[in-house]
């Protein structure tokens, strides 16, 4: 194990970005235990306003996608780690027309973050969601 | 690293409740290794009765749910884990009408944990199950 | 801890088979960092050839599901892990009248796999998947 492993503390904690609305349920958008950092399912929706109910980015692919890997990031960072430190990123389509589409829009943005390490692994699954929701993207990150 | 961790054993060993009743196939209920311990998808079926077929614990979401939890708990702890160590739970439901009873039931029963730790993670989906049930949930736990 | 986790780098590599076709997007088959080791899902291509289009091993669910597990060992192996390695598998079928069939094979492969350490956990869910494929499966795993 390396220096950084040996410091990591072995207490689980809560990761929730300032922005981030309430969550719908007893759990937490984020957690971090020793070397294991969680992000729990993300959407697109935006910052959350004080006394508003969650909003939407947009009715569109795009806007959905963008918002919620920016949920995810800030999630990571809340956690003191990265995109390079992701492992696996799940991502929940509801319509398998979409996934051309995610795709682009997944390569542009990795390709913006500037990644150094290797891209993380993923599974795309169409599923059901709510209302309204086109995409949910949860991700498992490993820490330096 | 805690002295807790320097104890784990590396070795893998499956975890099986004797409550639980024979997985449809070769797969264990749950697994530990190290300090990571997955429990598989648990549906709401009651403690196995030797020579019958698993039997749902009623056609509710509340009974199922409830005796899904319970058989999530089981074998985190037959791994000496509790929900305090829960990183990670990933909710199937049937059908998005069922999103906000399946809350209430979350939030009650969590409540009555009486957690310790920051509520782990979460993703919802909507999928199908085998006809007759409502709900599935698998566990991701990292061990103190 | 064992001599074998003191050696395992806490890079993040990426895992890519020979055979593997390239990821319709920006991300890997698979990655190890540490002694953790994520498998991206899985479907049942035949290994790449040059020049063309990913093709599926079949139209039958056991020649996708073969070809699957056969994918994913490919990743396993390419990060020095077994299929005894694995703590968890997820397998996405897109018909509940799939499971049975699954299950057969599924315990037929992992006879003849002749596993030393537990059978891993499982999570079967019923998806939406592209046209043409019946069953992905992606896999975490904990090194020794």
């Amino acid at each position: 194990m390396t220096d950084q492993n040996l410091e990591q503390s072995t207490e689980k904690i809560a990761l929730t970005p300032a922005t981030h609305t309430t969550p719908p349920a007893k759990f937490s958008h984020g957690v971090k235990k020793g070397n294991i950092l969680q992000v729990a399912g993300q959407v697109g929706f935006l910052p959350a306003v004080e006394g508003q109910a969650p909003t939407v980015a947009g009715p569109t692919l795009r806007e959905q996608t963008l918002q919620t890997f920016a949920n995810v990031k800030a999630i990571l960072e809340e956690g003191g780690a990265s995109w390079d430190d992701v492992m696996m990123m799940r991502v929940y389509l509801t319509d398998v027309d979409h996934f051309a589409e995610m795709n682009a829009i997944y390569n542009q943005y990795f390709e913006e973050q500037g990644l150094k390490a290797p891209a993380s692994a993923r599974t795309t699954v169409y599923v059901g969601l709510p209302a309204g929701l086109l995409i949910e993207i949860d991700a498992l990150a490993v820490l330096g």
